[in-house]
């Protein structure tokens, strides 16, 4: 092959992405761009059925495992294990149609152009290869998130998260059942590597000029579930002084987790308050108790930890001023997590080859790929996020950044299959 | 009669009352001895039956009017309209078991005092008499509050009132018709006086050492339904200099509605947010919106006005500084409303000449009254309420003073019917 011929393939293969990736961005699309999809709503699903025929008609086994996890399995060498490369097709309500989708796509796309490379005697793989769509990675409609590589991982019981319900009462076995399922019933390949890509949902590769994210680690967490106990009281009649108001109390606790923020350097700790609920929620009834998320994240697991001593100062003080009481759960805590080193280096070279700027960066969100990198290697890459914005529907990235992302993990996917990963 | 057998008397009454209301507030009852008893909800029908029954045991004619207003009729000349006295039996979520129900067994009890003397040739009626128990004055359930009263004063269509639903679809008219009719279905009396009284709902009788309050006004009131727009955004990754987060700038809100308070001397504003909701209420998305109520009250129209125009300052600073932007819509706004100066001073007569220690007072909370006062002479009386708890379970007041209560309202009933209010 020439090098005009080439370009023309190249060209070919990215029109090609984004043409798939336009018509998939249609299943629970809204009206400023966007898709809202929660995991197994009738969009979701509509989306894995359309998702599954793509599969079957590229030359992949359809297999849907008992969580709904959604598997398309090509087979190199029978009875071995696979890299599997993927991501989710759920989305948070009113989101984007990158924010897990397109990771789903591109590994799709990938998976087929390695493929096509292996055949073509380009080289010899030593893994089976599957593309992944995790079921309910968002958790917006069935909590936790992560669901699907969790239940794949062996981090949460199956019949565990079978039983989880949404805020009608629906469980996720039920809701499930409402769709057809996205490939034959049947089990999960065993996985001997893992690859994801993902938008980056911040603005340090677009800041900076990279088009490819090398992610190293995931942000240290703290994650708290929070109750405000205060007392009922009449709205208008209570004297201010006699309040003993959830509500205030529960306000005072969000800004002061937003001032919290403020007490470090920019982008050294990330705070949020974003679920909340209150009783009696009348009018006329000062609320008696509120509950809700506080969730703090950090690059940094000193500045982690100095924020939740401070929280616990502000907590006591929020306790006084308010005439309220509050119980902290920690829910969730994690430090700065690595992916294996090896795999980062890996796709720096891969990055390297195809003339792609990249740089090394963290992940502030959680990915299935941090899951996945507990049982097996794995590589995980970002493409821009324009202006940063995330779980909105005016999230973006440019063509060209999309369709270099395709070929990024084509050419990562190679080097894994061929077995690279031991060279560093 | 002797002093001896007229103290006797008085005490077995009193005993009387006591025992039916402790009857009545079983219906709903919570474990810390307050009722719930949201308008129209089984524990409300229940109620409903019951007082009833105790009307036409106790020779009322009942009626219920097409908003579920229950009248008990008491006819002294034939077509004459009708002194009316009562109050309501509905109550906020886990609230008080005096808040409404006391004024209308204390309706009644008075009720029978007054027959019981016009009978013995004490006096001569100028009017009928009748009670009732106004519908949803709460209005937790289906709002606005004061739905029968409002109905029933010409202020609120029927047919939109029998509309409303609650926050699962259910209407009012869907509401009412799960109970049996609480008395035959038929238009409600004619009204040419109206007399309540009720737990005062704050501190002031109690501090001051009074027995009975001669409410004079209510406090004046803007209501706001506050609409906070934000952007959705991912709590971890979003930079926190890029979020708009509507929770964040319904917080400040709620801050600022409290730090309003303390701009002036105790007592003379008050402030309350207690009703909110937010989208998409996502573990890890930014909410975009969030609504809620806002409530500025004071005795003092001057005040009021001076905190209206600082909200609006702390709006336009809130904005900046969360990046949001907040619609405000002034939903109700009403200035010192006085009852008629003849009632009170009715009033101050009856208690003078029963010996209660007594004062004048404003009303913070609206009630039916408030409605009445409007169409004709209206007599709003308080009872203490202890430590000023109101919409909860702890609401209480002394036996003594609850059964003090029902002979003040006997008399004030005696002097309507005899036609004392032209004297004043």
């Amino acid at each position: 092959m020439n090098e005009t011929s080439t370009d023309e393939a190249a060209q070919q293969r990215g029109e090609a992405f984004l043409a798939d990736f336009a018509e998939m961005s249609r299943f629970g699309a809204t009206e400023r761009g966007g898709v809202h999809r929660e995991a197994a709503s009738a969009a979701d699903h509509e989306t894995r059925a359309w998702f599954a025929a793509w599969l079957e008609r590229n030359g992949f086994t359809v297999v849907q495992d008992a969580i709904g996890n959604q598997f398309g399995l090509y087979e190199f060498i029978p009875g071995a294990p696979y890299l599997i490369v993927g991501s989710h097709l759920d989305s948070q309500p009113m989101a984007g149609r990158f924010d897990g989708a397109y990771g789903v796509l591109a590994g799709a796309h990938a998976a087929l152009r390695a493929i096509e490379r292996a055949r073509a005697g380009a080289f010899e793989p030593e893994h089976n290869l599957a593309v992944v769509n995790w079921f309910n990675e968002e958790g917006s409609r069935f909590a936790p998130s992560m669901m699907g590589s969790s239940v794949f991982t062996g981090k949460m019981p199956l019949a565990e998260a079978l039983a989880i319900t949404d805020r009608h009462g629906t469980t996720v076995a039920e809701a499930l059942a409402q769709g057809e399922a996205a490939g034959r019933a049947g089990d999960a390949p065993t996985p001997s590597l893992y690859a994801e890509i993902h938008i980056e949902q911040g603005r340090l590769l677009e800041n900076g000029g990279h088009t490819i994210g090398l992610v190293d680690r995931t942000w240290a967490a703290s994650k708290y579930r929070m109750v405000v106990h205060g007392e009922q009281g009449h709205t208008g009649a209570t004297v201010m002084a006699d309040r003993k108001d959830a509500l205030f109390g529960a306000a005072l606790l969000i800004v002061a987790a937003r001032e919290l923020t403020e007490e470090f350097e920019e982008g050294r700790l990330h705070s949020s308050v974003a679920e909340l609920s209150l009783e009696p929620n009348s009018p006329v009834t000062l609320a008696r108790e509120v509950v809700m998320n506080l969730d703090l994240r950090s690059p940094d697991e000193a500045v982690l930890e100095r924020a939740n001593a401070i929280l616990v100062e502000r907590i006591a003080e929020i306790e006084a001023r308010a005439r309220v009481t509050i119980e902290r759960e920690l829910t969730h805590q994690w430090g700065l997590l690595p992916y294996q080193p090896e795999g980062v280096e890996l796709a720096r070279a891969a990055a390297g080859e195809l003339g792609l700027p990249h740089t090394e960066i963290m992940t502030v969100a959680g990915h299935d790929s941090t899951n996945m990198k507990d049982i097996v290697p794995s590589v995980m890459l970002f493409i821009p996020s324009i202006e940063g914005v995330s779980h909105n529907e005016l999230e973006n990235s440019s063509d060209d950044d999309s369709v270099a992302g395709v070929a990024m993990l084509g050419e990562v996917l190679t080097r894994l299959l061929r077995g690279d990963l031991s060279r560093y």
